[in-house]
């Protein structure tokens, strides 16, 4: 497996292609491979027509990558569009389809003004029915927090903490789109952008590219010397409209994909060492670590606050800083997370390096959870 | 392999996923199968985000057919999305990762204005490059066309005979957008659109969806009496940009695609009995007929005008009108494409029915060729 990512940040100088391109490059060059060994291209982007006018993407970055003639296909499933890229590919190499498959994953969401970028965000919502009726995803998330804080008593203390643990890793991450750790004052007192939610629950609206190079286990060796192997993964699907949902507070996609992702791997959630979850709110990930049964239901806030998901936890998640320090540039999200696991199960993840990292998680989620996919690897 | 398509045509009564419901459920009935059957979806859809302002498509129109959980995944690679979202079933189901996998193709395109059409339809091409410099689709195939006729010596009447022999398909089709034969005289004298591309070699707007359902052949018998089998199917990549193509009277994407798939089921050009191909210009379907390998490079049109791909001539193509007649719903097109020929090989094709029809070729090209599926199906 090969890794590749560009910085996640605001680069009003660059375009869609040249990301993807540098990250396609550094994970060929990562795993020592030539782009003639490249059997299948998958490119996870969420919204490249509406955000820079770009679409057909799939031969448009594997051509400039020196990829001819292969199967180059765009998969869009919102912001899971790149764990989706994954999985697919995955099925391919597993398979015996393909051998030497590459995965990106891209979005340039910085040229658009931030309203703009809102309404494109909510093309991911039933247009037909919430979005038309005002909502936004900010919106959509402050219902499900209200809801967890009114069924379970999850409080404002409890999302400002997965903020400042997520700002406090990507700060030291040279990768990550805003480097500053937060305290829980600056946390608990953010900008109102939709209550219970403020400025410092929410992701950030970044440019960035990931990559990773799937190749089957017998042929590892020919890429790298620090092999990370897929033990499971499963992709799943729900209802795109929030209403439609009989219960906002948990997302059966999340908790399907797991149990069989877990199912697959012959592993239990109790044995996953670190992760990389879907925090494009801070509630969503609080959320996340019930639907993935690292703690009960209910009590991913109480779990959080007590530090259980800090890098010197028992349990740590988003070492790397999270979609809300990372940044989220959609498309790339999913791979990104597969990405910044690998560096933590190849010990160079520097100084958010963390003791025990042979089985990862990463759960990458689309939409308000109708679509999910989750990943478990392993050091082979 | 169960078969559903709704008619082609302008329906401003009619939003995207009823589309894709009446297709997936028509499918669906097809085959005697029910949802819960169902154990992955692939939806190829180009444009929906522009077009009428939906992403995240695949579980948006999977639920709405009453198919929960499962991976549900958007496929886009511009006017071969659905034929590439066919690829990707296929491969799925011929490796054994799933048995019952649902293709279906949408695209509702009339709610915009023309213009906007054309410019939702550019963003397949390089809008860095081309489209940048005012290109549209029609322009990048009159340059095609204007290449062909210096190189070739082919003329006005090659292209308008394409077009006669569509429309009279199409005539015949009830679920074509456009059922009116024309003479030669009108295909001659169209309103000019692009020199030397007329109204009459230009393919049609349209709203529509088409949808097929994949079994492995060994359980085939549970789902239709009269089985269709996937012989051979490669899909194939190459520049988007016109001006990166060192030759653009050919497709090496569509010549790979097809030599693999040949290659794939065993059979050569001449043994192919009847094709659907992606007329979305008249000259494309004539060079579509020299890189499929039926007839030699560079008499495309000639071969045409002779009659040999009429229906009652040695290789009938787009028996059902094609892009031309039946209409361009451009991410159905793919899945239609397959639907079609199906009907021809169940001898379901009515007064389009043609006599030899146990050995049929699809091919679905995007964009200027950056992107092709070739499939070939053989009664079992």
């Amino acid at each position: 497996m090969g890794i590749g990512k560009t910085p996640f940040g605001a680069f009003p100088d660059r375009d869609l292609r040249s990301l993807a391109v540098e990250a396609g490059e550094k994970c060929l060059r990562n795993a020592h491979a030539n782009p003639a060994q490249v059997e299948a291209v998958f490119l996870g982007n969420f919204a490249g027509p509406a955000f820079v006018g770009q679409n057909h993407l799939a031969p448009y970055v594997s051509t400039a990558l020196g990829i001819q003639g292969v199967p180059a296909t765009r998969i869009e499933g919102a912001c899971a569009s790149s764990g989706s890229a994954f999985f697919h590919a995955f099925t391919g190499v597993a398979s015996g389809v393909y051998d030497i498959v590459l995965v990106a994953g891209v979005e340039k969401m910085t040229s658009q003004p931030t309203p703009r970028v809102t309404e494109i965000l909510a093309s991911a919502g039933d247009c037909s029915g919430e979005i038309k009726a005002g909502s936004t995803f900010a919106s959509l998330f402050a219902m499900i927090a209200r809801r967890h804080m009114y069924q379970f008593g999850t409080t404002r203390e409890h999302l400002a903490a997965v903020a400042v643990k997520n700002h406090a890793n990507g700060a030291l991450n040279p990768d990550a789109h805003m480097r500053k750790a937060i305290t829980m004052e600056q946390a608990m007192a953010g900008k109102p952008i939709a209550e219970p939610l403020n400025l410092y629950d929410c992701s950030l609206i970044s440019d960035g590219a990931a990559a990773v190079l799937l190749a089957p286990a017998e042929r590892a060796h020919e890429f790298t010397d620090k092999p990370v192997r897929v033990l499971g993964i499963a992709q799943a699907s729900d209802f795109v409209a929030l209403d439609q949902k009989p219960d906002i507070t948990t997302f059966p996609a999340v908790r399907l994909a797991s149990e069989k992702a877990y199912r697959m791997a012959g592993v239990r959630p109790a044995d996953i060492q670190l992760a990389e979850v879907h925090d494009c709110f801070t509630i969503a990930e609080i959320i996340a670590l019930e639907d993935l049964g690292f703690a009960p239901r209910g009590e991913g806030g109480p779990f959080s606050l007590a530090g259980h998901t800090a890098r010197n936890g028992d349990k740590p998640v988003n070492t790397s800083g999270g979609l809300k320090s990372k940044g989220h540039p959609v498309g790339a999200t999913g791979a990104a997370q597969i990405c910044d696991l690998v560096l933590q199960m190849r010990c160079e993840a520097g100084e958010r390096q963390v003791p025990r990292h042979a089985l990862a998680l990463a759960q990458n989620l689309g939409g308000s959870g109708a679509t999910c996919v989750v990943t478990i690897l392993g050091t082979i």
